[in-house]
């Protein structure tokens, strides 16, 4: 039971526009692993935060953080060991030698920030290409790159949004569905260039998340490097949300599909919470843009986020998590397949490793998102935190923190079939 | 004695444009107080550096963070008392009832990126007003607002940077320099008219100390906001650099100015080195503006940040450092004029609480950049770390943690005393 005062006291100081989830909001105390403690001692199993990426309160993540804060916090304008050993580890998580240079930044829009200004600088050009629901992040430039979240400011006129392929809800062949969606991305390749803006990148999230974790073909994704490369513009990869081996089969987004981009940008589970993100890029790249500008991030690379980074790193594979992902991701796609199979509603169950999407339809695949908001409400309400996401917001977005285990994805399937249960009745 | 090793793999990791202090750099590698220690055990005093505000590795601030990152980290989606306990008291430091909401990001950048977005959107106009010599941050939409530091942006159409007034150079009358200087004003904001951007709003450091640390009169920045208003902008002030305390007579560098920003930012010493920053302004502006943009930064108000955040107001608070600030900025003031008075080459000594410059000059106040940089190198050599700043690269800026006592800044000044004699032989 949230008291009317927190609220009052939120309202007061956050304002009456500041999100928060759920019908009836939570106030969380604890984390530990997979789970949070409201305030009254009641238990949530956490299946859709991806920041706390090795789990809430990590203890080998929080040692790393407080030792090092006791020690030395500063920025890297003076020689620090502990940076270049994240840099070293960090990048020796691309296959060389393309990819050999880390950028440390603060959160997933500083990243996206440098990486357009790099890929700008590189290509003499301005043009972007983003997917037609996309969120890449919250400042000024990527506020009007934005096409997925309300935002006050008009599309930049060097953004051009293009759809990408759904197969769930495409009727026709794959190969139709591509072809369709290419000649789109050659259309807006086209406009860039006659207004004269050129096409200096495109710029996906590689699990295309905010899309609804859309199931998209390797063979578009090569598609539109090849085009945009052949217009003289970059790849970024955003792997803000795909990144640090929750897919389960790669590190990264971008490996599944076989292409190389020419920025990579990281954030979110990064630190497991403690705000750290970095661009990976060739060090061809990098230097010719920072002889140029003088790029400096006061706190990007600073030995505290760098030691939580390293630790992030050093439970990854301690704990085998990108492995654990691939068979827990298995197991969860095998379950929700199961519920999903009971349910009319339920009309496709897909993602990859631990980030599964689950899509809600009516008749005749009409996206339903008043179920999705239903069944979201009506888990929590049975203690298991989901969301919700897509252009029609009627996908459950199911994204738990890497540790989870096949009793915590069972009590999830059991809790979702018991919502679907309960709402369809 | 650094490793020519280390030096090696920074520059294959960071590049050879990655900015570092020193002829000779230095190989930190713990702080306390007031000091660093390189990893030869050297000890070093440290009067540059403004994120550890209150001393790196407080005691009291590291506490905070470590009990929060070991119960929870998560975002402001769901409710938590500590950020709605932090966004109080940080409110609290400003006169009520205008600058009543803090909107929390992760660094200064991301703050000043925010402002202009609330600007704009509450403007309607786009323009953007800032001094000839500044720097606010490192996006893209600052970059191209960017006139202190090298960038490969060309300046932005919509900004119009004016020149400082600088009463230490200024030849002539106090009232002349105002009045030429708010000129440029007024025809700055004509020519963004004139374009159709209008202005949305002029962005100063209210220390100035990108420019050089201008001593600048209260009179000129009044005139600039009268202005900008009048043709319907906004004033926002930056107090990345001077607030939390370090003037000592103020919380903030604009209230000594007699202005009220619409808007307020603030970042580098707000977490002491944790990545933590905010916008302060209206709630009317901020509910505006969320009222049209879905707002959300992931990492922004998170429970650590916000612990790190009231631990630091509370070492504000318990040791006095404003008052302790005011009375050792004084002291500073004192002791560096001191002396200034031996040596000719030190043309001018200015500054607020602790926050002081010292302007290096040759015949007919021609600045010395040389000198400057032989000065902060000689002064490392004392184990003494300072750094130079403005239009120029002439100033000292000396900006220690706000813990420093008198026989620290007796050392200081000492140690400058030397370098100036044994480089002005």
């Amino acid at each position: 039971m949230i008291s009317t005062d927190l609220l009052a006291r939120r309202e007061r100081h956050f304002g009456p526009n500041a999100p928060l989830f759920y019908d009836e909001p939570l106030h969380m105390v604890r984390g530990d692993g997979c789970w949070m403690w409201d305030a009254d001692g009641t238990r949530y199993l956490d299946c859709y935060n991806n920041v706390p990426q090795v789990g809430h309160c990590h203890p080998h993540v929080v040692d790393a953080l407080c030792r090092q804060a006791q020690r030395l916090n500063i920025h890297t304008r003076y020689l620090n060991e502990v940076v270049l050993e994240y840099a070293e580890r960090l990048t020796g998580l691309f296959a060389p030698p393309k990819l050999d240079r880390a950028m440390f930044v603060c959160t997933g829009t500083e990243a996206n920030e440098l990486a357009l200004r790099i890929a700008r600088h590189a290509t003499g050009k301005s043009g972007v290409i983003v997917s037609d629901f996309s969120y890449h992040g919250n400042s000024g430039g990527l506020a009007v790159l934005t096409t997925g979240l309300p935002r006050p400011e008009p599309l930049a006129d060097f953004c051009r949004p293009v759809t990408i392929p759904d197969p769930f809800q495409w009727e026709g062949s794959q190969q139709d569905m591509v072809d369709t969606h290419l000649t789109m991305v050659d259309e807006a390749i086209a406009s860039l260039d006659q207004a004269g803006f050129g096409v200096a990148a495109v710029m996906f999230d590689t699990i295309f998340s905010t899309e609804g974790l859309l199931d998209v073909p390797s063979a578009y994704v090569q598609g539109v490097a090849e085009r945009v490369r052949a217009a003289g513009g970059m790849f970024i990869a955003d792997e803000v949300q795909p990144g640090f081996g929750r897919m389960g089969d790669a590190m990264w987004g971008f490996e599944r599909t076989g292409i190389v981009p020419e920025l990579v940008t990281m954030g979110k589970s990064m630190g497991n919470g403690h705000p750290l993100a970095a661009v990976v890029t060739s060090s061809a790249l990098a230097d010719a843009f920072t002889g140029d500008a003088l790029y400096f991030n006061t706190f990007g690379g600073n030995p505290v986020s760098a030691a939580v980074g390293n630790a992030v790193l050093d439970v990854i594979e301690q704990e085998a998590l990108m492995q654990h992902a691939a068979e827990l991701g298995q197991y969860l796609q095998d379950r929700l397949r199961e519920v999903a199979e009971r349910f009319d509603c339920a009309g496709d169950v897909r993602g990859r490793g631990l980030f599964a999407g689950v899509e809600l339809i009516g008749p005749g695949k009409r996206p339903d998102a008043a179920m999705a908001r239903a069944v979201i409400n009506d888990m929590r309400n049975r203690h298991v935190l989901v969301s919700k996401i897509g252009p029609a917001d009627n996908v459950l977005k199911i994204r738990p923190p890497l540790c989870i285990d096949r009793k915590e994805i069972d009590l999830l399937a059991e809790t979702l079939s018991k919502s679907l249960k309960a709402l369809t009745r």
